[in-house]
């Protein structure tokens, strides 16, 4: 089983919660057009097999704001790459509730299987914290009043998306 | 040559500009995700010829917002699944200058043309006008203080980006 991913502190997360070794391998895949993180997620899953022609597992995730009715969802990072984490946090007028959605897809060329993993929470008047990457600094889960990047390393990841989605990943029994 | 769309009035701007008959093909391809259209279109533009291995045309417009540094751009499809056009308004603060484009690609399984049209005016305060389709109603032309959508189809189709590309499509002497 391949891990798709050039980031070895992920492997790390992978290897810890699901408890055993995994070889990951880095693969630059076009991603298609749509705001649902699952099925950017199939799409690349079967492009990693394509080249790979082993079981692969692959992760996107996707920030979702209610206002903008699930805009950017898996858009984000074409926000992130045109505007600042302050523009962005901008882009909301009242309603400041959105959802951090992980998806993890498996594909060993016959069957497809996808774990969920969602924190519920709101986007921060402005850019907060210095840990973590990316929109880490604007997501406030819910029951905490911290960013993700206001979080040690270990806070945000007992409560991280990754987490709910490896965690039901485990505890399905899935045949590797 | 066979220019991919389903939509017949599309077909016949093309043959009245360029002065001859097309044969057009509805297909349905996998778009990648990208805020240029050059990108998107090329990628379409192989695709189109995998599936057709004859030479090909395939367009794609998007619509770049100054304040949000070019975001929607060729992803406005999404902004325009999930949000009403009162909405996409309501996305800009202060700069509402906007670029409106179409990027038409040409490709005949080795050589890949494109001609690109582009016109600048301003995202209005609200949608206005029953013409055109899609973001017409929300984008104001250069020099005019009507949308799109509040032009008669020949006023528009005078002014059009379309219009544009073809002309040095057509200006190009490009052997199909």
């Amino acid at each position: 089983m391949l891990l798709i991913t050039g980031n070895k502190n992920k492997v790390k997360e992978f290897e810890e919660i699901l408890g055993f070794k995994i070889k990951s391998l880095s693969l630059d895949l076009e991603e298609i057009q749509e705001v649902d993180i699952e099925k950017v997620s199939e799409y690349k899953a079967r492009k990693a097999y394509e080249k790979t022609k082993e079981p692969i597992i692959v992760e996107d995730i996707g920030l979702f704001f209610d206002e903008l009715n699930g805009l950017p969802g898996a858009l984000i990072k074409w926000f992130e790459k045109r505007l600042s984490y302050e523009e962005i946090c901008n882009l909301i007028k009242k309603n400041r509730k959105a959802t951090a959605k992980i998806c993890i897809t498996y594909f060993n060329g016959k069957k497809i299987k996808q774990f969920i993993g969602e924190i519920k929470g709101t986007i921060s008047d402005k850019p907060r914290g210095e840990n973590g990457f990316g929109w880490d600094c604007i997501f406030i889960p819910k029951g905490s009043e911290k960013t993700f990047a206001e979080m040690k390393k270990e806070e945000k990841n007992n409560i991280s998306m990754r987490k709910i989605a490896l965690e039901k990943m485990k505890s399905c029994n899935f045949v590797f």
